[in-house]
């Protein structure tokens, strides 16, 4: 660990260790898998990660940074590394809007999946980072208890999709399964297929039974593996000429839409 | 008009007048204001525009394209002019990935408020141009009559707005209006301000009577003016640990939960 003299001084150069690790993280799966590490860029998701018990690292501090990274990083655990970093060099590794000047490194979380699963999301073959992260965000908002990611779907903690998340990847169980143990975890639920042309409409569907919502990429759909699990497609009715929806909004569609029919009778 | 034989040509020079002109319109609000045109990257949101009617000044084609540009362009108006345009140059405008190397220029839509408005969108002080898109997207796959801008919100035919509205540009009536004639036109509406901390759930209002749903920005909120404006506020009930949703994904579960009561006992 760093001691206190060393926290205070401005990191310059580009060969910094930590710099250095920081970049290989933003920018490579496999660095994410060799360190069991993220990066998170932004106020908000570095203070929902010190605050959801995920072990923090260290933190990255740009010289010049929004009032907001002071609120964010307190409190926080004595011994958190607070490593700052000169402006133009910060820069060079995350986008300064959007990180608000800090960023952090969190273990990769280690999910066991919920003992008894009667509401889950599957996502396949999405490619597009902010979508995920939109997802994973809606997917905690409904109650699900996790997002199964299939082996076609775009790293889950690859730096647009922690951003668009929001927070959700410290408290939602995000699980990367093959499709034999996707076949075995879902053993016993409904799972649905979000699909334009689907038999039944979601506001027809039964979400109440333990269920699964599978969503597949915008571009192209789902795998015919996954096509193995479903049980039924379901459909968002719709009334305008256009006969799609981006695929966030879907998936935010039918999980609240799940919610609603689960939630009947209980006070949201 | 261009005659046939300039058509084939292949422009090379970034001083060329349509390529100049192209520039201006996706990079500057004022042009397009200016020129009452627009352009629309992509060979599904081109497509959409020639079949809606709207009416083509020009298309620009990357000399190197995707086959499905081809089909986009099949079938159009006699009198089209397809400009060529040479790959480097056609790059230096539009992302090849996401343009598919077609782009058309459109005169911008002349919409009239609908006679008996009873089901609209407002959109105040969002910034997030891929929202807004995903947002006009949705509202017309929900049926909304218009889409109504206020002052403060992002110009909705900047080019990645028109890109995420994948062809909603040319079948919504979306209005720029200021707050006095918003609110002459928003009598006799029940105007739902989607909030975190609404006093209404969305499965409680009642969206069946003539409504407007107001969404502001996901930073921001909505404006004082906006304000004043609001009958209820209406949130969507959460059951997870993150309380909010992405501007986008709300505006989509609160205009598809309004399309549900709207059309219970028909069949969609």
């Amino acid at each position: 660990m760093l001691s206190a003299a060393m926290v205070q001084e401005i990191i310059t150069s580009p060969q910094n260790q930590f710099v250095q690790e920081v970049r290989a993280l933003l920018n490579q799966p496999k660095a994410r898998r060799k360190l069991q590490a993220f990066a998170a860029e932004g106020a908000r998701v570095v203070e929902d990660g010190l605050r959801s018990g995920a072990r923090a690292r260290y933190v990255l501090v740009r010289a010049a940074h929004a009032p907001r990274v002071e609120s964010a990083l307190s409190p926080r655990p004595d011994n958190l590394p607070i490593l700052y970093v000169e402006d133009r060099l910060f820069d060079s590794l995350a986008d300064t809007v959007t990180s608000q000047g800090v960023l952090g490194v969190f273990d990769l979380p280690e999910w066991q999946l919920p003992d008894a699963l009667n509401f889950a999301l599957i996502l396949d073959q999405l490619r597009d980072p902010g979508n995920l992260g939109s997802i994973l965000r809606s997917a905690e908002a409904a109650g699900a208890q996790a997002a199964l990611l299939s082996p076609g779907t775009t790293d889950a903690f690859a730096p647009k999709v922690v951003r668009a998340g929001m927070g959700a990847h410290f408290r939602l169980p995000i699980l990367n399964l093959d499709w034999e143990l996707m076949a075995v975890v879902l053993t016993g639920l409904n799972v649905y297929h979000a699909d334009m042309d689907g038999e039944l409409s979601c506001w027809e569907a039964d979400f109440r039974a333990p269920c699964a919502l599978l969503i597949g990429g915008e571009a192209e759909g789902i795998s015919p593996a996954a096509t193995k699990l479903v049980t039924r497609s379901v459909r968002i009715p719709m009334a305008g000429g256009n006969e799609s929806l981006n695929a966030a909004v879907s998936a935010g569609i039918l999980l609240f839409e799940a919610l609603r029919q689960r939630s009947e009778g209980k006070n949201l």
